[in-house]
């Protein structure tokens, strides 16, 4: 039985096509989106942020067909006034409803090309949809998240999505792991700063995708039985997410790496 | 339901007991494996390896009499020929059980002292109790942990305990930073060889205890309530425990650290 | 003797002054820029970037009283137009001469508060100061150290000045954490595409100064003799950043941590 | 000219032969004691350690005949009481001389094969070279550092070679990667006790040869000019170390890679 008076965020749905391995990994890490929202809307309530309804509109009917609640609101992470607003119209669609767990789920600037190719405005979308999306994000997230710790049924959580890039600056993908380095950054800050206040800050490391073909993998080898892609396979992820937000204050991991067992690392 | 056809094993059950903060570290993994049996016994038949039986007696008796099932065996991690013999045992107490869970959570060789004042026995101390022990314990888990791949309820798991001391190098902590560097290299190396014929093999870091007083802070922050201890703390890090067992072969995780919410790191 | 047809650019000189640990750090920064200057200019003529003039002209000076050769170029390092048009100015100041060794050794966005209290224009900063910057200086100096590999004296060289920020996001410390995360993404993948073609790139992490009092104990410990500052403490660093540029390229360093010997880490 | 007063050491000279890139690997670090003590006798009489006479008799004749002065002792690093021995040599060898810079470069325990077919001796092997090795080096060579703080030419030196595999546990490589973590281990713990006390300890991590073709793409590619192997190369690594022997106190580095510049990392 779900919750009413406390909800879930997460930003970061879209839909995500195509056939390279990065566009695999952006897919995946939009899927994961949807997983996770699935399994929050479990306990909570769940807002989705995406910058378009028909990114977030099937996960909402899926939900609520599975007796969930679940909101979908338009805004591009990188807009500060758009994010803001959107926190503004939760307070109208949920109100006197608190904020359990926010998971920020945003990628941007996958050019994968030589350094002397890259364009300065592929290195400012990789930075706008990392640090700086992230940013506007957790300064409306946190301070609802503070408010929530003397009552939340599990530590208040803002999870963060990483991958390989995040921890590894691999050839041709300088600008997507420049991105993903100063995010994990923040979260690491954040993490130091706010987990002493009962607020639990984490950072998840989907591993593979980047100069490895995790999509192509995680398609063939993973999410496979008989040859058949499992739907169930990134649902796997979200079980790790829902841990991480259920974690006593005693025992907060900070960072975790995800990978399918499959994969080289 | 516990189910009967499997069952854990936790090597590394003791009664530590001490004043400094680096002791209250050993009682603290100590609990941690009364912990973890408990949490196992929910699910499985638990074996419980001890240096002597005065170590898992009370913890025996603790999960029979909350109707689970577990049986000590006494054998010191160190000594192969025991921990060979103790694997033997079980085959007779639990005929036809298979290994789901194995749990590496033996220490040794906390000498905190100069380096010149360390004597070559106490940094053998901790190279026998962390990669020697854990070497003997693997070999003799992980064939078990591959049978049992095909029919085990979760991924068949080797879950070993690592410290701060597993990833920094403390001044006057050489000694036991050897060990516990060490036991993750095999940890890593196990991972990268089992992952991908369906063993999930992976390393807690339990931060504090080392150059912090973890200890103390332990007992005076986190297991507190009003003023009182709470026995439930350590419990919350084996649900991280349970947790990488259940995790789905599409979502294993390598590593991850757990910490109280006050440890500053 | 230096050779008239290889120059070194540094980019980062300034004057920064203060009290607080943070501002000594920034400090030690800008001091680093002067030695890196001196060092190199035994070898070669060297162009100083600064976004002033006063920022420069007592190297300048400092270096042609010694018989070398050194000319300022007033730029911000966050200024595309400004860094662009600084390297065509080098063209005619230098004619003929090939770069052999770029440093970048900028900062920005030292904010310490708390998160909530952080500006968006304070991570913008640190962004700007750090990935973006180095981003627009590595656009022009990778292409002029490509054209000198078959004949610079030592291998073309791309050295990039990090701190402890930027491995460890502190509390407090996150934007400029993110910045300095940021930047050692870029130099990684930079090393990885660019080494193979015989440009070294390498990442010196100056350990201190962000959640230590490295200015202060800089000042007290390290570049004193008998109560007296030494001026040639910081000088030492600038010898670390000359060897990476004269390593063979049969054993190329990517990263190397520096920190004065009395530094707690 | 070398200073008569003070003497360097160099443990793990020997032969290494093999076809393997494993086996090349280790030839290298063989190698590299070679380049090391040919470095280290430009300035002070070099004392070489090795198991076998024929391992240094021929790079003794090398330095002498350059003009330098060198000794070559028989003792098994894995030895206490032999390693013990060569040190009481060493004053009569070189009377009133004082211990400037010591290089533990030893190896062994490289089994390369699946965990469950290792022997609990190739694990020791590998422990006995690296930590155990290492801690009876040190503690015979960190006294005599020590004594030689006030008058060394350059901060007295500890300098520890480490692989790839002191970073990384690949699969196969399980038992060389628990030896090579342990050192790296206690290398962190001496630099944090030992650097204030004006002792440099440094580790340097030669990248390549574990799970990548270092051995060959050494020959292959590195050690290379129009097709013929330049004997040259490695000496290009015993730079560094002298580089580390030389920082001045102020900027200690603690950590170092090196690598050829076509290495994949």
């Amino acid at each position: 039985m779900a919750s009413k008076s406390f909800y879930a965020i997460i930003s970061g749905v879209g839909s995500g096509t195509g056939q390279s391995p990065i566009y695999a990994c952006i897919s995946a890490q939009l899927e994961l989106s949807r997983s996770a929202a699935i399994r929050f809307a479990k306990a909570y309530p769940v807002v989705l942020l995406a910058r378009k309804p028909e990114s977030y509109n099937s996960i909402v009917d899926e939900i609520r067909e599975a007796g969930g609640q679940a909101f979908g609101l338009t805004a591009d992470a990188t807009d500060e006034a758009a994010v803001n607003a959107a926190f503004e119209t939760i307070k109208k669609v949920l109100p006197g409803s608190k904020l359990a767990a926010a998971v920020y789920n945003v990628n941007g600037g996958f050019a994968r090309k030589p350094f002397l190719e890259l364009k300065r405005e592929e290195l400012d979308a990789s930075l706008d949809a990392a640090p700086k999306g992230f940013f506007t994000f957790a300064q409306k997230a946190l301070p609802l998240l503070l408010e929530s710790v003397p009552e939340s049924p599990h530590p208040p959580s803002l999870i963060i999505t990483g991958a390989t890039a995040s921890i590894k600056g691999s050839a041709l993908f300088g600008s997507f792991a420049a991105g993903k380095f100063a995010l994990r950054a923040l979260g690491q800050s954040l993490a130091r700063e706010f987990g002493p206040k009962g607020v639990h800050v984490s950072h998840a490391i989907i591993d593979g995708g980047i100069d490895t073909p995790w999509g192509k993998d995680f398609v063939a080898n993973n999410g496979v039985e008989d040859g058949k892609i499992s739907p169930d396979a990134l649902v796997k992820i979200a079980e790790t997410y829902w841990h991480l937000h259920t974690q006593h204050r005693s025992a907060f991991t900070q960072e975790v790496d995800i990978r399918p067992y499959v994969e080289r690392f």
